[in-house]
């Protein structure tokens, strides 16, 4: 067999010590399935002496993180200590000076990815990133490499397991958002600061690497529209109920022609009303699910569990074993890929349908009024129901498809009706065409 | 850019028809993700002359498959005639002469995938087979190379459309199986002689592809215990509602110790009934899904459709692109692996639950007969429903779990017994413990 090869971590909390475990514990099965031995050869933390949950030889740890990477014997290094520095100049020395990658660090990818593929154009290495979207579910490459013979034209995904927990509680239960959330971190799903899920961020930065991978072009996360889960009401997941649908929070990259019909790209997070019957309905609490649809394989579902330590170091072992393949053979992966270099399309100009509710005054004429007002803006009515009489009166309406420019206008006109007392909630509504 | 990629392709009806438009539609993108263009040099067919529904320069055209094969310029060639020979001889000297292959031949894989993986080792050459199973669901090369550093316990799947679509028409409508069955035909879901789908064939050849790559060992269709749905009853499927579950053709791979403590591999086909929750009960009609438990990354679902002429092209197409970057580079692929050289575990080994209908006597002692024979052999009963009076009465019976041999030898204690008239279904429940 093989000379071994030398593995550097940087980072070793919950998900860095399952990799360790794994290497471990898999250590022959690793051997063969790679061709040579793995050997980690330095572990880079800020405390040394804190206790891990797997037996660590304590000489393989060091504060310098800088000398390790900088180390010429080391094949690969494993980056799993997030956030952007030292992280980024950690990687493009690494990239650069030859060594392959593997990263979970979705919020560096997110922002500034092309940096690490261009480091790693430079130096002729491996850059695998699976574990940054989706947890353990394989979605990266497949995307990337399965589908490299087809062209996606849609990726639509629950990426975040926390807020996926929440809105499965408020559809179960009847509860709101607050006390969802509540519990969720009463239990450890959600953060004491939660806004990185329930904002959207976390879910924006995966959306921004899914569109980057499936449409081989390079979308930022500034690039991303994004909304959260926060205004969600119990009376939003109440209306999605009475039209046979659920309130998921999507991450969503379409591509499509934009105004000039040049191909475009736009990305956007927000809750969106989906059909029961679509697969992503059926997706509970933290799991994560990404749905793909492309010309010729028609509709995908890649499900499993978005996060936690071992699924997250599953995605980790898997890259690992695939950059020592390509050293051993002296390929290189994928890498980045993003020719096609698509324009982003702007919010506005996204096509969907839109569930809207008004509080109105029960009396002769509001319809008539309210009709033309998405009249004026081109937005057509698909269903209208009234809920409710007198003060209690509420409008449920559900457009065709519209652009989000002309809802919007729509919804401005709304507010300056009087017989609409308040526009109570507006929700896209997504998934109406899935198998 | 590099020298063009020169493409063989073995046969041009549905599948090879559409992995030619493919290449012609994307060109472009396939020579960017490539790094070099493609070219198709030669395509050997039966009947040159015949009509086909893509555009194809009638010089590309041969009956002479073997001289194709053999020519020195060839990079790759794609087979998708199907059959054991001269599927076989072909692609074994394509492979020993240095070209890659990619292949969509379930039955050859599952019959004798070993003599082509020997071929591609003398040859240095890559084999991929992701048409081969699923259809364009990224499946096989997630199994082999995402859950690399992985350890996967348990591949169950939905693997064959025509039995799921009569399946769901089933527990749909109510209808019987030959009523079912008729209406798939009719519709083209199911063939004339429909024998390869509904007596398990089809899905065994898959069971065994799949088993060999999730757990990196040599499976052959022979190694399959395989049961069709022709004996599956309206009473099953109402059997099954009743528990609010639904009847699925499963294909099963498992690693597991045997009796004696090794590991071994068991490998099934049979239908089974599913609860409602679990996330295969969901998939309808001619959809594919396959359920993956690992270590580490917990339970994966990868669903989308399994046949049909563009969703195979496709997976023949990201195959194509994975062998050409290979060759570019010198690489190879992950290729063959069944260092792990599993024993195949016998059927009456395996552990599942049980779901038993006995016609009986309506009268005192009959429970307690039949708990007894339960009894003797071990097999506990979970839960047991009594339905219908005097002629009519029925006993339902769900057992916890115990082995195949064990529930076989209690049936055959319940035949002799006096008290039951008949032993009217017996199925096997799976996916239990399913989030």
């Amino acid at each position: 067999m093989s000379r071994s090869l030398k593995v550097a971590l940087l980072g070793c909390g919950v998900v860095g010590s399952e990799v360790v475990r794994l290497i471990g514990a898999h250590r022959e099965d690793l051997a063969h399935r790679i061709g040579a031995p793995l050997e980690i050869v330095g572990i880079a933390v800020r405390r040394p002496q804190r206790q891990r949950d797997v037996d660590i030889d304590p000489a393989l740890f060091t504060t310098d993180s800088e000398s390790l990477v900088a180390r010429a014997d080391i094949d690969v290094v494993i980056e799993v200590i997030g956030g952007i520095e030292p992280a980024r100049t950690l990687l493009i020395n690494a990239l650069e000076r030859g060594a392959s990658v593997v990263t979970a660090n979705k919020a560096l990818l997110a922002e500034d990815g092309g940096s690490l593929y261009e480091a790693a154009a430079r130096g002729n290495s491996d850059l695998y990133c699976e574990a940054s979207v989706a947890g353990a579910i394989p979605l990266l490459r497949p995307l990337r490499e399965s589908l490299a013979g087809d062209r996606v034209t849609r990726v639509m995904g629950i990426v975040n397991g926390t807020t996926n927990y929440i809105l499965t509680k408020m559809d179960a239960t009847g509860a709101g958002f607050t006390d969802a959330l509540e519990e969720a971190q009463a239990l450890g799903y959600a953060e004491a600061d939660p806004s990185a899920d329930v904002d959207g961020f976390d879910a924006a930065a995966k959306a921004a690497i899914l569109a980057g991978l499936a449409f081989h072009t390079r979308v930022t996360a500034a690039d991303v529209h994004r909304e959260g889960i926060s205004d969600v009401t119990a009376g939003d997941v109440a209306s999605a109920r009475d039209m046979d649908g659920v309130v998921k929070l999507l991450a969503i990259a379409e591509r499509a022609p934009d105004r000039s019909g040049r191909e475009s790209v736009g990305v956007r997070v927000h809750p969106a009303i989906l059909p029961r019957t679509h697969p992503l309905a059926g997706v509970r609490d933290a799991y994560n699910a990404v749905f793909v649809e492309a010309d010729a394989a028609g509709q995908l579902m890649f499900y499993g569990r978005g996060a936690g330590g071992s699924p997250t170091a599953s995605a980790v072992l898997g890259d690992l074993v695939a950059v020592c393949r390509n050293r051993l053979t002296g390929a290189r992966g994928a890498g980045d890929s993003s020719y096609a270099a698509l324009p982003i399309r702007p919010m506005g100009e996204t096509i969907t349908r839109y569930h809207v509710s008004l509080d109105v005054a029960d009396k002769a004429g509001v319809l008539a009024n309210v009709a033309q007002a998405f009249a004026i803006h081109d937005v057509s009515i698909q269903t209208v129901r009234q809920e409710g009489h007198g003060d209690d009166a509420t409008l449920v309406l559900v457009t065709h498809e519209a652009s989000d420019a002309a809802l919007s206008a729509t919804v401005e006109e709304l507010r300056r009706l009087d017989a609409v007392r308040a526009v109570a909630s507006v929700m896209r509504v997504e998934g109406g065409d899935a198998g």
